[in-house]
């Protein structure tokens, strides 16, 4: 979808026209009602669900959650997934070309924010027709636009389902951030973020920030079950070579994120992260930042998740309460940590299941497929 | 301290002559009774205590535990600090030259192991004459050393004081030294472990490496009460300088690191924490690898402490009470994670300091000094 209306930025800045990937599954009912926009996290995109062809490598990012007969079941729902503003799936971002100098923006990009991406989602529904929608939904920085869509457009949200988020990064989480730009920005192939000119990625750094980040998104547990100190060869090597399993399975996935992630986004979604903070506004109350929410909430949290831990979900839950909003909590019992909400857990998904079945009676919605 | 007997080590390698960098506090008493080795972490050296003239900047890096009327007394206490094989602060390492080709070591040093430091202060104590150690005593990979040292020369040791320490790394703190090596062997500088020929150093890997492990060192409560989401300007900045102020002092760390230390030395230093496994050659029984030792032992732990929590020296506690073993165990309630072990926390410290004086008691010490 393209917008040829610019964005006022939160910055101050003002996006120009820009374009934005969309991707639908179900049929949107007569009314309308019947909408729930997915958000995605740091790395994911508009393709929510669905293979492309017969390829199962190509299923969406919350395959497990959304489709014909899943927790969000778009025999029912009409879902919409949009790639961000400054992701690079296809949407504008900094490997887009900037009118204003006719080449890419790289680091000039604008520093986005997830109130500009809400704002951003929201001229998406207008071009779909879609005035309210029945859930707004989303995990990690999903979750933070979906708490944002509550505050920003409260008449148009009637449920909030927001899972593994935070209120506000901490510091700790804004230290990894912070690392995570740092080995990017310095390395040589970086090029003050021009790297596109050069014919070349930042791609070592790049790896080093996706294997921070990976640490994160995995409890202890996880790691000590699935990798523990097995060795790769069965002896030390006594070198800086890869020795342990754990070794070689961040090498990889640092390397693949760099074949296909840009570098820049990452530098941006990051500081979406660091900047969101809705209760700074109102001095550091979130329930005052939230006194504005008319939706209705499920918010869901996993026991082992230290990115974003369960204490950071009951803060949202206690805000919410002292504004008498009517909030489901549940925190689920998983070894998985943070990743755990892009899981296909039993408990997780009855919870997410039971919740859309509730909106169903709630907005008395019909299948429409 | 130069030796010129080859060091056989655990690797198979066999290191040549070499050098150790030593200091010790107090005096050595008549029967040669009363000596405590202190063994190092990772970026401190043979300077336990002390200051090298009037610049408190100097101060030993255990200072506030080891001199005259501390809890580690060297009024009473005889104390021997050695910078370890490989380490930058003076002693034979990766920045030394290697004898067989007339360059620096760079990456080809050998990798050494905890088993072969505690060989090498084994023969410090030859030299200046002592035959067993009233206690050997360390926090983090120098409470490894300490253990290590009940395995490895039981009878030479008469108590054991390991804090903040761990029987071997997790797969998280694994995950973690592999970043940080991955930043240091790719940034351009490295030149393969030989920048010192090119007159460079990989200073932006090795501060991403110390930016990584800073935040390991600290707990999320300590970031949280120190830094928490406090802004360096007043204001955010929408680009990637230092916005906050945890990014403004995790750089300074890494910056500050990057200038003094050697990132050869800090491959080595992770590899070494990495190998560190006695349960190991006892199909994982740590117990068994203990059955050898004849000390009497004080754990301390930490209990904010995530990067080697208090879990883990309860599994060295239970395999001493498994061999029947005397041991003392406290678990201080500290909100300075890791490093907790290198602050002067009141209850901590009275710890330490009763056991040193029950030890005098043990073996009947007189002060000396």
């Amino acid at each position: 979808m393209a917008f040829d209306t610019p964005l006022p930025l939160r910055s101050g800045a003002v996006m120009p026209g820009y374009a934005l990937m969309v991707e639908t599954y179900g049929t949107l009912n007569a009314n309308a009602t019947n909408a729930v926009l997915v958000c995605h996290a740091l790395n994911a995109s508009h393709h929510v669900a669905g293979m492309y062809g017969e390829d199962p490598k190509t299923a969406g990012w919350w395959d497990n959650m959304v489709g014909p007969g899943k927790p969000l079941d778009t025999r029912r729902f009409f879902v919409i997934g949009v790639n961000n503003l400054g992701s690079c799936f296809g949407s504008t971002g900094p490997t887009s070309i900037d009118p204003a100098t006719g080449r890419p923006w790289g680091s000039r990009f604008p520093v986005i924010t997830v109130e500009d991406w809400v704002d951003a989602q929201a001229r998406v529904l207008d071009r779909l027709g879609v005035t309210r929608l029945a859930a707004v939904m989303g995990g990690s920085l999903g979750g933070m636009q979906a708490l944002s869509w509550t505050m920003r457009h409260p008449e148009r949200v009637a449920h909030c389902v927001a899972c593994a988020t935070t209120p506000s990064l901490s510091a700790q989480n804004i230290a990894f951030n912070e690392v995570a730009r740092r080995a990017i920005i310095t390395d040589p192939e970086f090029h003050g973020g021009d790297y596109y000119a050069h014919g070349v990625v930042p791609r070592q750094g790049l790896s080093v920030a996706r294997m921070i980040g990976h640490i994160t998104y995995l409890s202890d547990d996880t790691m000590a079950s699935k990798f523990g100190r097995s060795l790769r060869g069965g002896a030390l090597g006594y070198g800086y070579d890869v020795d342990f399993q754990i070794e070689s399975y961040l090498r990889h996935q640092g390397e693949k994120f760099s074949g296909y992630f840009d570098a820049n986004t990452y530098l941006l979604l990051t500081r979406v992260l660091d900047y969101f903070d809705p209760a700074a506004e109102h001095g550091g109350d979130l329930a005052a930042a939230l006194a504005s929410a008319r939706a209705r909430f499920l918010l869901v949290s996993f026991t082992t998740d230290w990115r974003f831990s369960p204490e950071r979900s009951r803060e949202i839950v206690r805000a919410l309460l002292a504004n008498r909003r009517e909030v489901s909590y549940a925190e689920i019992a998983s070894p998985h940590g943070h990743d755990a909400f892009l899981m296909d857990e039993p408990h997780y998904h009855d919870v997410i299941r039971a919740y859309f079945e509730r909106i169903t009676r709630d907005l008395a919605l019909e299948d429409v497929a």
